[in-house]
Order: structure tokens, then C-alpha cells, then sequence
């Protein structure tokens, strides 16, 4: 079990430092495994639960792990249950399922029932419907900043390039934007460039707006620049805004100038690469504060 | 000149009963001549200026007419004012130019100066602009609604199909989105399915929203609802919300169950077909209040 108030040297991770095993229930992309690694750091035991069609063996393959469906809840918490672990993580991306492909177990259409409309709601209704029904069925949920400090974007300018005052009015009202969908349950971003508010992302995911916003761009004008920010409210420990050294060379492919992501509230996939990658394109990379804080 | 004043037998087409021609400002589609055609019928002259690359010759090309390349406001300019319009109607669509394409004329760079930053703003700042500046220049702006009422969606439902609760509420989330989006300046519509805002219209336009639409739709869900209203405090004389036929089976080839259109404030390109269209494909057609309407 994890001692509750155990502050660790830094103060921060004071809950997850000691106890049993940490089960990483992981989607798509790097950070599951960077998840596993920072956990092992910690001396903790490791278990993953691969999502099936959404983990990647070249990411868990190498620590102890399992393939399960998405909605085989019964098996997914018995076999948590089984490997000791009481403390959760949940990363990586996962697109929402189709309700003819979920095949619920046992268990999943009971947890399904209890989660109830906000399957239908917006992916963060979702989601903190899952955190909750975790909670209620006795685990506690971290979220992976928590393990993954060095990769949550911080507030500044990251690398080499700065944004110029046109870019930094863009920057704001792409913030204003991506707050009021964000508060709608919509989505986490948006493309702005000289004002004028080229894509935002509802359903489709960041890079389908990315391509959209590079067709609608107005020629003879300074690129845009995509703005990535939590959802008001949102639950920090699911679906954080994500960005990746392929994000950056996307934005550079469609003529963007600079991303602005909400710092503290954002994981950079590998910050050195994201950096690299974005002084090669000339692109900004900066960490702003939500609408409000500052 | 127009008579201000006038006041026509059923009290609203006043002023623009009796006086000279007409000037209509042509983009695409069909709307252009059946405002020509509306006019005509009041008994007033027609001049229909062309923008190049957007009016459609099988559209304007039987009335007085002349093509003008978008940017050039001098041509513009004289040209109306040599047929003796001083009532004009913008109406159909254009595109956003890009500065590379626009070269203006010597009038032309004098109007994009005092247009100014609006020019880089959203659609509705820059459409709000050039109805302001062709005030300046003595020009009375009519809404293309004035003259085809006929084509102005009514409250209610227009076909045969009816919405049922769960599309009702799908319906009045999308409502509440456009009245977001709409006060950023950043759109007209989006598409709403079971409670999932599946895309939301930005400079892309209502058709390759709904592409998008259809293609994150959920599967073994009642289909998506598409929202189209006026941006709230939008000028009515400029950028009206359009439904056409073809947007009426678009909407059916990708699995929606409905549009809903702000009543009053939406042309219809041809209200027969379009419910003919919705009919057939088994789609609700409604006329809803603007948010806080009702």
C-alpha cells in the first residue's frame, strides 16, 4: 500500500514514494514507458496494462506487462488487483471507442452502467468519470506529471526563437479561444494567425487541425501559431495537451511560426528533441499561463 | 435616389421601394440572381458587379453586369456610382483574398488602409468594415433577406421529419457552442452528435466541417446535428448563414439526422429543394431563437 503523507526530499511525491506496485494503464506514444522508468526510479514495482491496438510493444514491451481490451474493466482491475497495485497511472492516448466495437466484460458493462451518460459527454466528462469510478472502486489515481516533471513544459521560452509582438497577440487570442471551447468540453486547441482564427480542434485531434489550418492559411502573412492548453477545470491526472518533436515538424510543415502550450499543464514527449526540432524550423516554443493567471 | 422613408405595402421594404438601380456585389452561387430577380420585381434596375473568380456568368450573366476583380475599389466604386446605385446589396460567397492575390487599385489601397486592421481580424470584423466604409462613400447597405424573405428560414420544423428529444438537446448544445464560437468571430456553425461536439467551423466552411463531422462520428449512436447561426451581434446585411440543397445532402451522405438554422437570420438557396432534399433523405430541417431567444 502507499503511505498516504509521506513527503518525499522535494516535497512533491510524497504519496507515491514508497508502497507496492504502480499500475500504468497505458494508451499510444512514448510516455508510458517514461512513466515505467520514472517509477522505477522511485524504487517502486512496475505493472503496465497495454490497451489493446493503442500500447506499443516497443514501449512496454520490456517491463512486466498485459494486453487488455479497453473494456474489459473486469479483467483490467482484477488483474491490478492481482500485481498489488493500488496507485494508478493513466497515459498515453487512446481514441474514444465505438460503442459496437467495446465489447464490454462482466465488470466493464456494470462499470459502463455507472459511468453512464458522460460516456456520451465530451472526453473530459469522460474521463473524470473514470477517475472517479477507479477512486470508488479503491485506487488512487496519479497523474503522469506527477512522475514526469522534467517533461511538463514550463512557463518561457523554450528554445532559441522568441515570439515577436504579432505572435504574442496571436498567442493571446488563441488562449482566449482555446479557453472558451476548452470551458464547452470541445477540445484543447486552436490555430491563430494575424488575428484571425484559421482551425479549432473538437473531435479530429491536434494534427488533423494542424493540416486544416495550414490549407486555410492566408499567404502573404506571417505564419500561425498553434495554441495548446488544458480544458478550465480539467482533471490533471487524464489527457493532458501532449506535444512531440512530430507536432513541432507538423506545425513547420504547415507554415506555423511558433506553439504556445499551457506551461505546467503540459507534457513535452522529449523536451530536448521538441526544443531541437523546433530551432531547426525556426519555430518558437513558449509556456504561457491560462486565461487569468496572469 | 432611394426615398427614405417610403413605406411599402407591407411595411418593410420601405426605402427601397422607388428610386434608382440597384447595385448587387456578386460572389458564387445562385443567391445573386434571385436577388436580381427580387429587385426586378419591385420594379427597380439591376447592376450586378461580378467579383472575378467568384459569380457565376449562368447565374448573373443575363442581367446588366460586369466582372470586377475583388480588389479593385476604384472600378468598383465609379462603376456604381455611373449606373446611379446607391443602394447595394452584398450577397453570395466569396473567399478571404490572400494579400499576394489582391492587388488592389489606387481606390482599392486608400479602402484596405481605412479598413485597416479589421482586414487581418475575423471574417465578420472585415465584412462589418467594407459595409462601413461603402457607408462613407454614400452607399445604403441592404441585407439580401430584406429582398428574399421568401428564402429566409422560418422558426419550426420545415420538412416532413421531426427532432426528437435526444436531437433536441443535441441541438440546443450546438447552439450554445456557435453562441461561443461565434462571439470569438471565429464561426457560424458546428456539429453536435449525442452530446459530442464532433467539429467546429472555423475558416475551413460549413462543407469540409461536415466532412470532418462524419468522419469522427460515433458509431451505434443516433447521427450528428448540424448548428448554423449568425455570429451574435453580426451585421445582417453581410455573410448570412446559407443552406442549400447541397448542403442538405451533404449532411445526409455523412450520417447526420438534422440542421438546425437560426429562424430569420439564414437563407435558404432554395427552400422547396432543400426540404424536397431533407425528405428524401429522411433529415429534420428547424428554424431555432438565437441563444437567450428563447
Amino acid at each position: 500500500m502507499a503511505v498516504a503523507g509521506v513527503t518525499s526530499p522535494d516535497g512533491k511525491l510524497g504519496p507515491i514514494l514508497s508502497g507496492d506496485c504502480v499500475g500504468i494503464l497505458a494508451g499510444g506514444g512514448p510516455l508510458p514507458g517514461q512513466v515505467a522508468q520514472a517509477v522505477a526510479a522511485l524504487g517502486r514495482r512496475v505493472f503496465i496494462v497495454g490497451f489493446q491496438d493503442f500500447a506499443e510493444p516497443a514501449v512496454i514491451g520490456s517491463w512486466p506487462h498485459r494486453y487488455v481490451r479497453l473494456a474489459a474493466a473486469g479483467e483490467i482491475l482484477s488483474c491490478l488487483r492481482a500485481e498489488g497495485c493500488r496507485d494508478l497511472v493513466l497515459i498515453g492516448p487512446v481514441r474514444r471507442p465505438s460503442f459496437s466495437d467495446l465489447r464490454p466484460d462482466a465488470a466493464g458493462a456494470r462499470i459502463m452502467a455507472r459511468i453512464g451518460r458522460a460516456l456520451f459527454s465530451g472526453d473530459d466528462g469522460l474521463l473524470a468519470a473514470i477517475v472517479r469510478v477507479l477512486g470508488e472502486e479503491g485506487f488512487a489515481i496519479h497523474g503522469a506529471h506527477e512522475f514526469l516533471s522534467a517533461s511538463v513544459g514550463r512557463r518561457g521560452v523554450l528554445g532559441r526563437v522568441r515570439p515577436d509582438a504579432g505572435a504574442q497577440a496571436d498567442i493571446d487570442r488563441g488562449r482566449t479561444v482555446v479557453d472558451a471551447i476548452g470551458r464547452l468540453d470541445i477540445g484543447q486547441g486552436c490555430v491563430v494567425q494575424d488575428g484571425l482564427v484559421l482551425a479549432v480542434e473538437a473531435m479530429e485531434g491536434t494534427d488533423r487541425m494542424l493540416l486544416r489550418a495550414g490549407e486555410c492559411r492566408q499567404p502573404g502573412r506571417p505564419g500561425g501559431v498553434l495554441v495548446k492548453m488544458l480544458k478550465p477545470g480539467q482533471d490533471r491526472r487524464a489527457d493532458l495537451p501532449t506535444i512531440g518533436p512530430d507536432t513541432v515538424r507538423r506545425a513547420a510543415q504547415v507554415g506555423l511560426r511558433g506553439i504556445a502550450f499551457q506551461a505546467g499543464a503540459t507534457l513535452l514527449t522529449d523536451p530536448d528533441l521538441c526544443i531541437a526540432a523546433a530551432d531547426a524550423a525556426g519555430l518558437f516554443l513558449v509556456g504561457i499561463d491560462a486565461e487569468g493567471e496572469n
